[in-house]
């Protein structure tokens, strides 16, 4: 099992251009996960600016085509280098062509506390109490379960037996399976690791990621990440999700906005 | 008064380059308005993709430099042209250098009714209640408050008076003065056109926008809207803001996600 590190490292080549083995550990149903592609495009433009701009702060990712597994190029253009913050632009394609085009803007995270929190993190039953996602779902396989421990809230589980619950929202622990803390570049791939939360709504099949944007808040602290992530509105074939992520303190350290395509009635 | 269709008006250069005159009204406190600048790219997008794309779904805008009013040019990369969707990178620059990247996704908006709405519109007190936001600020001037007429909630105005509520959430009608009905590509602009919402937690001056993402939902029905602009957390000088916006039918026809910086305590 590869483990986050090893599924982000990048081979650079010059010019911006950097080489990766896209990780089939990372797939979802025979699709590479699209926040872990966020991820990659968050290390190539971490690692073209250097230590002045060692996070990310705002990634953006517009998806054009599903990568296959295997070899892929990443190509980082630095739009700008600033005193407080840089912003790049990343593609990645694939030999079969461009795949995801995203723009990343970095900088430092600051640890003080925060002025002002919204958003307060949902009150979980104890880690032990919520069951883990098996790798195997029903007529289909999910191999980011292994590399990704996700234990659900059972009252967000219910459309695992039929019975969702109509509020479109799922909430629980997530957890790097090897033991590995998350580093604000995990981040960007854990804001898209949760099953989609339209399974809550009785709508399932695939959800085909159209556009991602993270932002980052806060290194977290090591220890389990509490993850909730919602439905807005699905309407026309389409969904926005919203996904916060809380560190072990109950810190808010990452928001992710997604929008995606869905089947529904 | 130029209006919103004057103010997004482009030339066709050739070769996916469109001349903009960059609009005064559009301004903030001497700034030009990230949403305007975002509605550009946006209409760039439209324009070099033609009528199979009628709109914008996904536009995720990083801002590099405050342009200058006056001319500028919009570059369209049009990355990928799907089935039902097609991907551009937008890029807006001055003789000054590049100021603004971005990615939009654009398609076709479905008026079908939703099948999931998990965010109702509030409840606002009838238009003419609400004060409509001036000019003439303390300090400071805002010419976008001629070119868009915005009614507050006087339930989230006491900041205007020094008793900011802490809530962090300003709501109220928004409609274009010259009685234009905004279309979607005005959404675009419509999700950063309220005063940020961290006057309502005491947090003053400028909110300089380092990246804006908004989800298109639906073509907006004649009338006022209604828009709601909450701050999710202030910390380490950055905060995210969130951004709902309803047509007069009460259906929720876009969201932005933003992230800017600011000075607190």
């Amino acid at each position: 099992m590869a483990g986050f590190g090893a599924a982000t490292t990048l081979a650079a080549l010059g010019n911006g251009r950097y080489a990766v083995s896209l990780d089939p550990d990372w797939q979802v149903a025979g699709r590479l996960n699209g926040g872990y592609l966020l991820a990659l495009a968050g290390r190539a433009a971490l690692t073209e600016l250097g230590d002045a701009f060692p996070h990310p702060l705002v990634a953006s990712a517009h998806y054009l085509a599903a990568p296959e597994v295997g070899p892929a190029e990443l190509t980082v253009h630095v739009l700008r280098r600033g005193r407080r913050t840089a912003q790049t632009r990343v593609s990645l394609a694939t030999t079969a062509g461009p795949c995801v085009e995203a723009l990343v803007t970095c900088g430092q995270l600051d640890p003080t506390e925060p002025f002002f929190d919204g958003v307060p993190a949902p009150q979980l039953p104890p880690e032990d109490d919520c069951p883990r996602l098996p790798v195997e779902a029903p007529g289909f396989t999910v191999p980011l379960m292994a590399v990704v421990a996700e234990r659900l809230d059972p009252a967000t589980m219910a459309w695992a037996i039929g019975q969702p619950s109509g509020r479109g929202e799922l909430r629980g622990y997530v957890r790097f399976d090897d033991g590995q803390e998350p580093d604000p570049v995990a981040l960007l791939a854990i804001v898209d690791a949760l099953p989609p939360a339209t399974f809550d709504l009785g709508v399932t099949g695939w959800v085909p990621t159209l556009g991602l944007t993270c932002h980052v808040r806060a290194t977290p602290a090591p220890g389990p990440l509490v993850v909730r992530q919602r439905a807005r509105l699905v309407s026309g074939g389409r969904v926005d999700e919203e996904c916060d992520v809380w560190d072990a303190t109950g810190r808010l350290v990452a928001t992710g906005h997604q929008f995606a395509g869905v089947r529904h009635q």
